[in-house]
């Protein structure tokens, strides 16, 4: 079940060919991300700031900008991570218009809206003080079980 | 009667001492007075782009940082404008905890809370030819009237 | 012959985790893509607010982050633009340490350095009146002729 | 002597009105302050991060914008500081064009141009552990030695 995440867009988004500047679609799928974990009861504030000597850095991004966004603009973020492995995830957003505003929260039906970007993260799981490489936390398995896309025939 | 804005503290905005950067705060302000415009019917895409020839640019802005604030907090920015001038106004903000999590809107009661951050802004109406002051647009001027505090006894 | 461009890490591109937000490398990448433009003589405020009704939107971008930046750290971003129609190109960024300091503009010797991170944008050049491809401008095949990789026996 | 900080506007500094949206105009002016600290040879990424176990926050920031600033414009950012007390000081920053492309670095003659911005920044040394005020150290004391204006005759 994909979760999703209403946002306006802002005018410190903007820039002066007057739509959101690209890098900014990233932070607000990184927002999403952020919501998503904070809705799984895992507390944000020390998920990002390395506590526990883990963190959780994102090592791939890409985006597809499909339309120009403007400020003032409603859209929702509709984010579905995926395990790549012990150690990885993936997320992935689609970025839509909310006219008819629903709320943050889970997303119960998946009605086909128009895509407005589209963007991937892939995020890996290391010690802070080796940078190795570690399995997920239990909280983050937790939250791609309640997340994930269930593959094959449901 | 004051806007409240709600808002979660975001990742992007925090920087490499764990707290918001101090010129995000102003930032979560001007989302406020977005908000705030929205709320009164103002279509902010046009009013912040130069439709109808007309700016409202902010020519001051002052701040006062009197709390950290972290990733994950609840926060409320609480705004009262005041008309300054047939073509100017101020705009004033409270940053607090929103604990208890009240939604987005007019807020009815002024419950003392501790406060974050206050900052202000002060904004003039000029035209976009000729950059020179020109008065306020009457849909201001209702967001003014709605918003603003009434001084004397009530 | 790639185009060279020098940065210091500042406070604000940093977040709560220590280093630069991943989101900002590509702002990182897109000021190096605006200096490669000025120094080929191309009016920037110009051209990237529309000038002349044509614009040159990113229509995909991605990142691979290879170690984390941190405030102070001194950047050299290479970029080197490649055209992939009569209507598009792509610009490939490598991020690398710049102890040694050398200063923005064409770097005549590509020394290996170890890279920090590497990213791609892809650009389509539209008219903004019906949003439709049209050929690159004769400035931007400046540029490309001036920046591209020459491919093929050299 | 001020110090001055030479920088050019980047489009992701602009906003929907085709110039710097306003809190980015104190960022531009904390790159300055960053570039003064490590012209003094203070090591920018442990002074930012609470290395020491102390931190020097902004306690209050106020900025008049006097033009606006575009895309492509290259600015200087004139620097001065001032000892406030044993735990704090403050810094004013005055904004101008540098048409006449002068480097980052201590300004020799302070030549009248016309300000497009000003802006202070107030600053508090505290420790981290119990947030209370302590003296400014020894490096801080030397900045200010060596940029601090001189009151008095001559």
């Amino acid at each position: 079940m994909p979760f999703s995440y209403r946002r306006v867009i802002r005018f410190h988004e903007t820039d002066a060919a007057g739509v959101v500047y690209f890098a900014n679609l990233l932070t607000l799928c990184h927002e999403a991300y952020e919501a998503s974990l904070a809705a799984a009861g895992i507390e944000v504030k020390g998920f990002f700031s390395g506590q526990g000597g883990m963190a959780v850095p994102i090592v791939h991004a890409s985006a597809d900008f499909l339309a120009p966004l403007h400020c003032g603009d409603v859209i929702l973020v509709v984010l579905t991570p995926r395990q790549l492995g012990p150690h990885s995830f993936e997320v992935a957003y689609r970025v839509e218009a909310a006219a008819s505003a629903p709320a943050t929260g889970l997303l119960p039906s998946s009605e086909p809206e128009r895509s407005l970007a589209v963007a991937t993260t892939r995020h890996v799981c290391i010690g802070l003080e080796n940078r190795r490489r570690q399995p997920l936390p239990s909280s983050l398995l937790d939250w791609l079980g309640a997340l994930a896309v269930v593959e094959g025939g449901g």
